[in-house]
């Protein structure tokens, strides 16, 4: 039997029983790409040796990522998504009608090939809509040539902080982030599993409040990101992300009607909660 | 280098790597008993070659098994612990000064024993406390000759439905634990992670509505139950669990001292949000 296994934290591994041979495992210019079908999560992508996607909990990342800071928000337009070249996170933003247009830029042209081929009960054809733009490119020199409040929403979806996503960890990367947002604007940056990468959370906030304005943490539960809570932190020009009335929000999501698997109001407000152990995290 | 791998799930593992040799590895009269320190979680105990739990994340499990019931009813005086040898729920329910008797019931006494050697820093000398009473039994049969309203919580802190605990899954006992409670009596049911396990906690709901006059599900996460979110199911005579009053919770919470790894207020209003793939495991 083949299998899958992640080394990502040291002293603890995961291991995933593989259904049928690779049908993905070459080196793009830039990182090791493999897909497989797994027997319990489904058809899963592998960057470098880290889990990104699995067919079966992707929901409780790319939606997390995209409606709390939309709903909250209330009139997002214009929406930039670094990394995310699997078409996840820009499905769940295209749900939103009022949004006008999505940059999505990722470095590397070939993990955007691989989901279309393998991926597109995933993306659902977001790489096809008129909204939507690839810029296969350095996220951080992206953000270098963008007029400053450009965007209302950015989303990094980026994987961890080794390989090609290290400049957008670093301080430069929210700064430059952090002006390409108009008033009000909101960032959210994937900031891994604090169970296992607690440091990445603690560093992350303390460069974020620097940075924005406004700045904080909510959290998602997605299995294969195994340690329980992984972080979303967030910056924002003048929106405290969070605060949103709760009859409110359930009004506006209903009215809404976008399909969800993780996703509600509900879990929205509960995702501001943190664990006791993570809010020492945070200073 | 020594590792255990946790093979629960068809078609996923969990790997630990271990710091020097096992401390227990032997047959108790009922299952098969290991203890053993690893690298990334600390003092791990497992039972049948399931994880059941280890240092670094079992307030995850034992805060939230006992304190979202204890606040809401306001008046918990007895409660009864199946299962729960390990002492680490126990250690939590004791907390709580109002708490005059404690009724610990778990078939295999040689767990008891393994906690008191190698579990002292979880269990706290909870076992001295002379409000404890640990009854080596099987806690269906105790439940049997058990008077009709003599708990005011009861917590089944039990392992996954394989082994000497399937009958703590079933439908009868579940009705000897709803006569066992008082008037405003809650039980709390361990329910397994639905990502992996969706089946128990779908059978396990349904029954608990048959049985109770409220019933319902909050979640915890602990990292090294693998599949993020563990569902704790409830049933109670007359206390509609997760309908606190924030501010009036808060206020209680904050008033008893108590010092926590993982529970806190809002953590205790945000467990009763459940994510929509959740929500349709419920029916």
């Amino acid at each position: 039997m083949r299998t899958f296994r992640e080394t990502l934290h040291t002293g603890y591994e995961q291991m995933l029983h593989l259904q049928g041979d690779p049908l993905v495992d070459r080196e793009s210019a830039f990182q090791h790409i493999q897909v497989f079908d797994s027997v319990a999560n489904g058809r899963v992508l592998v960057l470098d040796g880290i889990l990104q996607l699995t067919d079966r909990d992707e929901s409780a990342y790319s939606e997390m990522l995209v409606h709390p800071p939309v709903f909250e928000h209330g009139a997002v337009k214009r929406v930039l998504i670094v990394g995310g070249g699997d078409g996840a996170v820009a499905e769940e933003v295209l749900k939103h009608p009022g949004v006008e247009r999505v940059d999505l830029v990722d470095i590397d042209a070939e993990v955007v090939d691989v989901a279309k081929e393998f991926f597109g009960h995933v993306h659902k054809g977001a790489f096809d809509d008129e909204r939507l733009t690839f810029y296969p490119e350095d996220a951080f020199e992206f953000l270098g040539r963008t007029a400053e409040g450009t965007y209302d929403l950015a989303i990094a979806d980026r994987p961890d902080p080794v390989g090609p996503a290290q400049s957008l960890f670093a301080n430069d990367f929210y700064s430059r982030l952090q002006s390409a947002l108009a008033g009000r604007g909101v960032g959210v940056f994937q900031t891994g599993c604090p169970f296992y990468q607690g440091d990445e959370l603690t560093e992350t906030h303390k460069l974020l409040q620097g940075v924005f304005q406004d700045a904080g943490v909510y959290v998602t539960v997605v299995p294969t990101y195994t340690g329980g809570f992984m972080a979303l932190t967030w910056g924002a020009n003048g929106l405290d992300l969070g605060t949103a009335d709760a009859s409110s929000l359930r009004r506006a999501v209903e009215a809404s009607g976008i399909q969800t698997d993780y996703y509600n109001a509900d879990m929205h407000a509960a995702a501001f909660a943190l664990p006791e152990w993570m809010k020492r995290l945070l200073g």
